[in-house]
């Protein structure tokens, strides 16, 4: 016969940690801890099999409710209580429990085993009938909620009554006060015993009401109901949508424990607190934690009461150490057999009951990035584990943090709006609407935050200017995180509930309450300070200035990527468009350019004008003029990159946007490239129209460009083989790639290929000939599928993935957050493809181009420059797929190093 | 040793008609008129493969040149004439002929043998100086141009002086004239004797001075060259150029015709003409053709004088058969004799020097649809050819013709401009500049051409007004071609040579000159009348009224489309928006309705209103009172297209279109919507521009508009379900399927597929139940390369292969004719990819998608509905990937089901 419930209690176990698909993470980790003679309340796990088999017929069989009655038994036995018996009631907790965490998305019923005879018992047991009351109206609320699906709101409004009253009492404006108010100024602790007791009976009353049945007084049948509920909650519409973004197999199921309660709300002899077995925050060596004396543990959570440190050192007096030492003494012990079993730094909840030590829970505690990088190298040294684990157990996409300053997280602050993370770090300053009134108060001295509602190449220059960007539109991949990226700014965009006037320069934003509901409007003035700061989840904007932490890169920092940089076997690159960048970059690691933009180049205010004459020009002696004018600044900034990369590959591609991104838009910018070009205004409008295109993405660019133009790339590389042969006369090493993008046919490159051949020919003829490699860019999906046939012009290809998702997928990403949002609500898209690479698509792609294009050049390099090549589970996919390098945004050069050794160790085995 | 001259002459020849790829077309027609007998100058033809050795090593051999010397002395031995003797001299053409036509791509040259010398003798033996110096002086011309590079306007120039002269002795005011206006006035046949020695004297003058050598004295060494020369013409730019665009391989080389010259010029005796075998024009089986006296080949062909009818029925006594009846009575035996050969309409060169009749020439002639209609089955009648025969040579795409009222090709006109051959047919009307000027004045009975630089949707109700379109942008898939294809427009699409002036309503167009040089502009007002036409190749503007021949469907089309549906494998369909298009189709054999466009429904001026309503709702509710309005008129549509195709199956598309395209644009508008609404005209113009797009063809659209607002699609399913019930009611059968767009994902489809099990069981409830499809189109390469997926919920696909290209390709078919002709002039791409589907790209997807959806749904329905499905190279690549129906508009159906039948007959062997 299967087993159905693994009991764990002072004399051991029937599971251990290992046993979590069955147990789920919280019950495998009780009997662990059970197993290691740790003080846990007894109690019995039911098994994910209970719960796949409650999810085929809808409920709980015989068998199974004879192994809960049995077990019940022995809790019962061990702790000396009786399930139902009111003189020394039993009562239990029953949690829901994955083999993944699933943080809040599955149901908890605590205190069950009540009824309003048994709550009298409790209170004559304890001789505390508020502890007795105030734990059975919660238990009703959870249990009508959860099992009963009683409104939770309903429960909430009971309290609104008696909390006014309190006020009054106290003196409070009560008639004037908001029920949220009155939530905030009267905690529950301020309710009194007959308070509750009133509550208790219409919290019932409201149960009865809803449900047209008294509310359950049998303990055995609110047990039974309560498993089924939990194994419910599994497949609830919360937890399936978590699962999906999370990759959680839906055949996992959970498991649900059942579990003796223990109070640290008893009186002065018990308490409850959480601890960390390492500083979560540096991740420094010590035992670090809080707790309340005559609390529960959502007392230390809600941050109503202030809790104290547990050590001496910390909280003096007031510690759990001098408090209570013994217990202190009994859970420095067991913490340290923990973090000795687990490896690992662990996160402990505990309670005393009466100056008996509990432990509740234990698991991997969070950390910041410092203290992972920190506790992993230390473990290593302290040989409790490898290099390899060390190196898979910090997540890469969190040492994004150490690379930028961070906001205090200890800091009082006041949250504005959320948006997406999109450009790294923390940033405060002043709000401006206009990158021009950005560069102006920078340059004055002034510290700024550019808000727009969207950015545009016009606006960059702000950008710069200013520490931080926020846009009310737009995607990870907006034109503005992109920016943001490759300048290292802290950015966030798309930042929907920010609603940007730029006539009366004024900023709307409508805060979320506490409960996430939406409070009264802000409005914000140009000059008004905000602080922006992004992590590896979420953007905000907080009010006024939060105090920073400053980046830190550490000793053990460096050491885990030096380790990262054994164990990879991708290069990694960077996207730099200026030697600035590629200066950064090289700090960081990159081992080479693996994309320089030459269109970048051509934004700047004093560059800009002739490549907009160049590009309204309409015959080739105008274009030719803007040309020549271009020549010696492309080269120019070519040599100073060249000089930063020396040694190192360069990869250069040539004019790739739709020409409509440099258009001149404004009549005084039309009049400014007339005046340039000596055309009338209205020429260059008619001709500004002319270019204008329905569909940009897919339009006159790229290598198109040069079948019409061909003298654009011609300039280009001449600029290209010039500086290479400036920076090999100045005594550097030089690596030139020169990229086609947007080819689709061997023609193209082959077209493109000839007219490499004369001005090489020419340029080399002058100043001696170098090595240069020809390649393309792979970024549409007919060049995926013809790879064979471009890999027998181009020695090396480079995946544009941000552009092979727009075309696979159909999909624009300046527009597509109107509805990528409802697509992952709805589970239809697990991810963003265009922050992780769609595998079965855009993937599917990226293999069939690899493995044609190396049969029909084995030699044939290939590397990834889309947004795709800094993200970790992206940088997995590349490896899997052999390519040779991935290229990204400077500042992400460390997590791409960190992401590629995982990739490499996870692919080893 | 292989052998490198073919002979042929009057005692037979070394080849065959089956002989092509060695001999070229002409060589191997030469061989195989001689071989039946028929008289032909004796000569011989130098094969591909010398062309092959010639093309290695730049010269012809030893071994070559003796064949060719041995060659020459029998024509010298059956002319009685010798090659480089002044008393008798034989003269030769040498001639390019590939295996395949290509018309006008290669070189020749012809009276080669010829010096100062030499043109003396010819003169004496011929007795007519004139004739031997006109000969030489265009000898020394095309051998200059052809063997020596020196450019030939040089050439043409040294005319103009003696034009200028006999101008002036005609009393013309010739200093006034204009070289081009002489070339007109004073044609060649006007230069006396004395005038042509002089050229000829100059010419030899013009290549000495360009060559720094006098021109070749050698016969022998003349033909040499000459020889070299046309082989390297296989070589040529334009030539390289033409086989890409017609998939002549490059291996397949030319082979070179050296043959005895003939000349019709020689007095009243000598004649020339060219024949057809039967009447090209009609295809009626009789002998048809024209004929000059004392003429050469390019004097019938250039129009100079006018030439007469071969038959006396046509001609009387100017007749050939009445002036040489011998020879008259010998070519009809001839030609009756090559047509049972060659078992095809034939056209035929000959010439008749001094009572003696040869042929130059045979091959299969060129004609109209109606003709080649007719002779393929009457053919068939005849017992000359199978079905089979027939069928495969028809073709497909000229058919469209017959359908179509066409211009009177005998007809005096003048072209004004040339364009895409974008909608079919002829049209005649004055021009108006806007749709509602177009509308009004048809209104009034008057008959109108619309005007527009490119059209939009806010034009279609102008367009369906006008009896025809032109557009001065756009390709053969922009918004005017397919629309004008869809309602049987005929239309004249991005006819680049007009410029269109709203302001002024003027269209100014440079018409090409008889060169092809372009002339003097026109300028047309509104109200100036012009003519459109369209055949396969181009379409035309022309100026004022051209007689036109009206659509005749004659019992010989009837009969081949019958033999063509027991042939085909593959069901046409049409794509059908209304009833009457529905109508059309099924009169022109559809088989059902593969798309029916729902948003197309929405254009009329009394609907749009509520469309627009709906798309700037800013609330479910706004929106779902706009939806309740459109409901019944998308029912009432549904309705009458299920009547018209009753028994067959209609695919309805639900909506797709980016909601950009019904937009309010003006002020004008945006008021219409707001009083609609109740909203401002301010509100309204903001919602708009929040529903702007960077790239509407990659945005918010098909699927994505139901993943955002579900109601949508549910109004559009209940409309179907609805009308579908109705239709049934009325006693017709019914087949709906329900087709969504744009699906990238198997979970999109299921999305939809809960709605669609929603209402209908809600409308079945009402109702009753009856059968429909659910299925998808398959229009992005991810959904193309994830199909096995969708098939598990699509019971069938269509491709759409439009915006299949796009993405693909990257290509925007609003955009991309900005450089798609650059792309096929320099041959990148050889056709566009939007008319004939792209087999390796956007085909090997399609081929994907069918393997794997078959693999997971053995029967899944495969079709296609792009404007490909009406496109028969498309249509045989359809047939090989195994699809199982093409849709095109309702027009093409006929050509579909031809293109359908050639392609099953290629197929099957």
């Amino acid at each position: 016969m299967t087993k159905r419930c693994y009991f764990f209690g002072p004399d051991g176990a029937d599971g251990d940690a290992a046993a979590k698909p069955l147990l789920g993470g919280k019950g495998a980790n009780l009997a662990e801890m059970a197993k290691l003679g740790v003080p846990v309340p007894p109690g019995f796990t039911l098994t994910t099999g209970v719960c796949h088999a409650f999810g085929a017929t809808g409920a709980l069989d015989a068998d199974t409710m004879a192994e809960v009655w049995a077990s019940l038994a022995r809790v019962e036995a061990l702790t000396g209580r009786t399930f139902g018996d009111a003189s020394r009631p039993l009562l239990v907790s029953v949690r829901s429990g994955a083999p993944a965490s699933m943080p809040g998305m599955m149901d908890t019923i605590l205190n069950l085993g009540m009824n309003p005879e048994i709550v009298e018992g409790l209170a004559r047991a304890t001789g505390n009938g508020r502890f007795a009351f105030d734990a059975f109206r919660r238990f009703i609320a959870m249990y009508g909620d959860v099992v009963l699906g009683v409104p939770k709101h309903g429960f909430e409004e009971l309290l609104d009554g008696p909390r006014r009253e309190v006020a009054r009492t106290l003196g409070m404006r009560a008639d004037e006060m908001r029920p949220d108010e009155l939530r905030v100024r009267v905690p529950d602790h301020r309710l009194g015993e007959q308070a509750l007791r009133d509550i208790a009976a219409r919290s019932l009353a409201l149960v009865e009401a809803h449900t047209d049945r008294p509310f359950p007084a049998d303990p055995r049948e609110q047990l039974a109901a309560a498993i089924g509920a939990v194994f419910r909650s599994w497949d609830n519409d919360r937890a399936k949508t978590y699962r999906k973004m999370h990759d959680i197999p839906e055949s996992w199921g959970t498991a649900c424990t059942v579990q003796a309660m223990v109070f640290g709300n008893l009186g002065d002899t018990s308490a409850t607190g959480v601890c960390f077995t390492r500083d979560p925050r540096s991740g420094e060596r010590r035992f670090f934690g809080e707790w309340l004396p005559n609390a529960q543990g959502e007392d230390v959570v809600a941050g109503i009461r202030t809790p104290f440190g547990v050590t001496r050192d910390r909280a003096g007096e007031d510690s759990l150490e001098a408090r209570a030492p013994e217990s202190f003494a009994e859970l420095v012990r067991i913490y340290q057999s923990l973090e000795r079993r687990y490896r690992d730094m662990l996160d402990i909840e505990f309670t005393i009951q009466e100056g008996t030590l509990y432990l509740l829970q234990c698991r991997v505690g969070g950390r910041s990035a410092l203290a992972e990088v920190r506790t992993a190298v230390e473990m290593v040294k302290e040989g409790l584990i490898d290099k390899r684990t060390a190196l898979l157990r910090v997540s890469a996409s969190k040492l994004g943090e150490l690379l930028h300053p961070t906001i205090d997280l200890d800091a009082q602050k006041t949250l504005l709006a959320k948006g997406l993370p999109a450009g790294p770090g923390a940033a405060t300053g002043q709000i401006v609407f206009s990158a021009d009134l950005a560069e102006r108060w920078a340059a004055a001295g002034r510290e700024v935050i550019l808000v727009r509602r969207e950015t545009s190449p016009e606006d960059i220059h702000g950008m710069k200017a200013a520490n931080g960007i926020l846009t009310s539109r737009g995607g990870m991949t907006s034109h503005a995180a992109v920016v943001a990226r490759v300048i290292g700014k802290c950015c966030v965009a798309g930042c929907s509930s920010v609603h940007v006037d730029y006539a009366s320069k004024t900023l709307t934003v409508t805060p979320p309450g506490e409960d996430g509901a939406p409070r009264e409007a802000v409005v914000l003035r140009e000059g008004d300070v905000v602080t922006l700061s992004v992590d590896d989840r979420a953007g905000c904007m907080w009010k006024g200035e939060v105090p920073m932490v400053p980046a830190r890169l550490t000793a053990e920092y460096h050491e885990l990527m030096s380790w990262a940089d054994e164990a990879r076997t991708m290069k990694v690159r960077a996207n730099a468009d200026k030697d600035s960048d590629a200066r950064t970059a090289r700090n960081y690691g990159a081992e080479g350019v693996g994309l320089c933009r030459t269109e970048h180049m051509f934004f700047d205010p004093d560059r800009i004008g002739a490549m907009r004459a160049m590009i309204v020009a309409d015959t080739k002696e105008a274009r030719t003029a803007a040309l020549a004018q271009l020549l010696p600044m492309q080269r120019a900034d070519f040599v100073k990159i060249f000089a930063e990369m020396r040694g190192l590959p360069v990869t250069i591609r040539l004019l790739d946007p739709p020409l409509h991104e440099f258009l001149p838009t404004s009549p005084e910018q039309m009049k400014d490239v007339a005046a340039l070009t000596g055309a009338t205004p209205e020429h260059i409008a008619a001709r500004t129209a002319a270019l204008h295109e329905a569909n940009p993405m897919l339009g006159h660019r790229g290598v198109r460009l040069a079948v019409t133009y061909p003298e654009i790339y011609a300039m280009q590389i001449e600029a290209i083989l010039e500086a290479a042969c400036d920076a090999r006369d100045a005594g550097g090493e030089v690596e030139p790639e020169i990229m086609i993008p947007l080819a689709v046919t061997r023609a193209e490159l082959v077209y493109v290929k000839k007219l490499v051949d004369e001005v090489s020919a020419r340029v080399f003829a002058r100043r001696g000939a170098l090595p240069f490699a020809y390649g393309t860019m792979i970024e549409l999906p007919r060049a995926a599928l013809l790879a064979g046939e471009l890999a027998e012009v181009a020695e090396f290809f480079s995946f544009g993935t941000n552009d092979l998702t727009q075309t696979t997928l159909g999909l624009s990403r300046d527009d597509s957050d109107r509805f990528l949002g409802a697509y992952q609500e709805l589970g239809i898209l697990a991810k963003d493809p265009f922050q992780t690479i769609d595998p079965l698509g855009v993937g599917a792609l990226v293999e069939l181009a690899c493995v044609n294009g190396k049969a029909k050049r084995p030699d044939l390099k290939l590397g990834v420059c889309g947004e795709h090549g800094g993200d970790p589970a992206s940088i997995e996919f590349f490896q899997r797929a052999g390519l040779a390098y991935v290229s990204c945004s400077p500042m992400r050069v460390p997590i791409a190093r960190l992401a590629a050794a995982q990739s490499a160790l996870r692919a080893s085995g």
